[in-house]
């Protein structure tokens, strides 16, 4: 029989009405001759009141304590959809991690998966049964290990690869991955099909569709991915491996978008070797991630300016971190700006057509729009723009590159 | 070093506030040089929450879809608990019952322990850590069980039995037990000490301070029972074996009340072998227990009236199998009423001083009080009688039995 994976995120399991519309989805995969396992996120609202809880006590978010209240969450919806499953008559059991076990490495609270046991599962399936597996969950030596936010769609994905499920549905509340955000481009189109790298880069830019971990972890396995509404009934949008011959035509799948990065410039920075190194090198060890970074080209010996861009919610932090280091760097002048945009233009169809970089920013400059940093890669070029021409920059290279047709 | 198990009951750990200051607690204990157990319920509020998800799917409570949802809730306690002794630098760690393993049978929802592995929390006990083990959850095969309501003083006892501590500490939010209900009798006593069996019929009679069930296993394993308020610093009530020879004097040791029973009296039932079997044996059928049970003399062959008692959760359910079986039965009349309450006077001396019953009765009668139904124990001397009498005769009786002395 085939096996199917289909996970549901916490929006479409908020209520116990969601819960029960979940079930009835779940059925008609199983009446159509699927075995299904299931992998469900915590109710929405659940994890942000059971960090609270944590947060009010400490911290320490690297212990199996914190993963032992966070993971309870999505122990609650398996219990509840397999009941719910089993009250329409389609046999089902839940299936915590360690239950399975899906053991883990030992990063608590940002747990990677290293092995999923399938005996059981497998004896259950052999038997009909639905599985219903709380995502987001690990076990490392009989402790409870979770895998980071939005791990249960990793958790999804590697159920999928350890199982050879012929499809891994992710069920969401959105219907599938748009050309560019449909609140900002109204005639933004629903992909049929994209490309594992090409929804990696939409990921890690801002289309908030699916974890990128877990992309990354699909593409590896080739896993058939879908990703499609838990509120309607119809198709999403598969996540392939390559394009099809026909469908070449296809150079850029999308433009995205994300307004929560802050740029910070520092002006005339002593040019000698390690500088770089220095600012951050002293950034990552607080645990802030540097995005795009700029230096202006120099002469031997002459002052340099450096421009890189962190999270607004780092902004204060780094800012803090580079003016203690002021002696060493020796910059004469820092500012920091958080009313910027990063807006990127993705297709992996990018490689075999150049050009691509020079349509973007011509664009933009037709537009007005002024280029701050500009960073690339094999399928993705993104410029940090004033975030007050987000909507007009993702509008009109829609446009240009005539997405709607 | 000597070992303590310390449960907290619901609205001890309600809020991180008295989590912390549970924590603190321990930490005493610890610093007195004790090894520690804490067992704990879920916080106030949250069974109830986790109950009434599952009763919007289902009213099957027999699975173990069920005990996984509604054991989340100890589950989380445990983690914050840990998280909170180790913020305030004592080595903690939380042990879900899988985690022991807590081995139980398989009645899901209502599972009977039946075995504790030592060895995991011992070698952690070695090295000084705080065990932290969420009350009421147990595994059968590699599913998660529940011990039934309450069932955090059955863990707790069992706990201490298996790892043979020096004593058990039930924290709850009365400071311990009382010779009546204080809200009722003003001037009740709190006892220093109390023997298993008369907490046994204390707890039956409706002194919520310990779960039945927990009681008899401390009675069985002889384990050293303190009751104690998580809100105040001072001793509680200790349930012991046997009485010392110097405290004989104790006749009773309470007064309690019950007033969840409803009475079903049926008249001119045919008097022939097999009528109570068939009455009693028919509730029974249906999960309905019957409390007291008062049957008429009769002459042989005469008709006879029976009366006896119900929760009066039951009363509607039992009244309707009793019309169903009016053909049989061949009673003329059946009356229900829910205005009663039970009264009894609790006492191991009982068993060696004669003429309780008398005076318990001598006094209600003083009082007009009217005693519809009498049963008795070796300890316990239990009347129904109007509930617009129940605070009145719990009074009179505190008085006349000089339990504030």
């Amino acid at each position: 029989m085939k096996l199917i994976v289909a996970k549901f995120g916490g929006t479409s399991v908020e209520t116990i009405d969601r819960i029960k519309s979940v079930a009835s989805r779940i059925k008609n995969e199983v009446n159509n001759g699927y075995n299904v396992i299931v992998v469900v996120s915590a109710m929405a609202g659940e994890t942000n009141r059971l960090i609270k809880l944590v947060e009010s006590l400490t911290n320490d978010y690297r212990t199996s304590e914190y993963d032992t209240v966070i993971s309870s969450g999505e122990q609650v919806t398996s219990g509840l959809l397999a009941i719910a499953l089993n009250d329409i008559n389609i046999k089902a059991k839940s299936y915590q991690a360690w239950q399975i076990p899906i053991t883990t490495d030992d990063n608590f609270s940002k747990a990677n998966i290293e092995n999923i046991s399938k005996d059981k599962v497998n004896f259950e399936l052999d038997n009909e049964y639905v599985i219903v597996v709380p995502g987001f969950q690990g076990t490392y030596k009989n402790r409870i290990t979770t895998l980071g936010r939005g791990g249960s769609d990793t958790s999804a994905v590697a159920i999928a690869a350890a199982f050879k499920a012929g499809r891994c549905d992710i069920y969401t509340d959105v219907d599938g991955v748009y050309t560019a955000d449909p609140r900002v481009v109204s005639n933004a189109l629903k992909l049929k099909t994209i490309t594992f790298e090409e929804m990696l880069e939409l990921a890690s830019q801002g289309a908030k569709v699916l974890q990128t971990r877990s992309v990354a972890l699909a593409m590896n396995y080739n896993i058939k991915l879908q990703v499609l509404s838990s509120f309607e009934d119809k198709p999403g949008t598969f996540i392939i491996g390559e394009r099809q011959k026909n469908m070449e035509k296809t150079i850029i799948s999308g433009i995205t978008y994300t307004s929560n990065e802050a740029k910070i410039t520092l002006f005339n920075v002593n040019d000698k070797p390690g500088q770089a190194a220095m600012i951050f090198g002293a950034l990552a060890d607080k645990g802030i991630n540097v995005d795009m970074i700029v230096q202006t080209s120099t002469k031997d010996g002459e002052a340099t300016d450096i421009t890189f861009t962190v999270l607004q919610s780092d902004l204060l932090n780094a800012a803090d971190i580079i003016v203690k280091l002021k002696p060493e760097i020796g910059y004469n002048k820092m500012i920091e700006d958080s009313k910027v945009s990063k807006v990127s233009v993705v297709g992996s169809g990018m490689r075999t057509k150049p050009g691509i970089a020079k349509i973007m920013f011509k664009t933009l400059a037709d537009n007005n729009i002024n280029i701050q940093v500009i960073s690339t890669s094999e399928i993705k070029i993104s410029v940090l723009i004033s975030s007050d021409y987000t909507e007009l920059a993702v509008r009109t290279l829609h446009d240009e590159f005539q997405l709607s047709n």
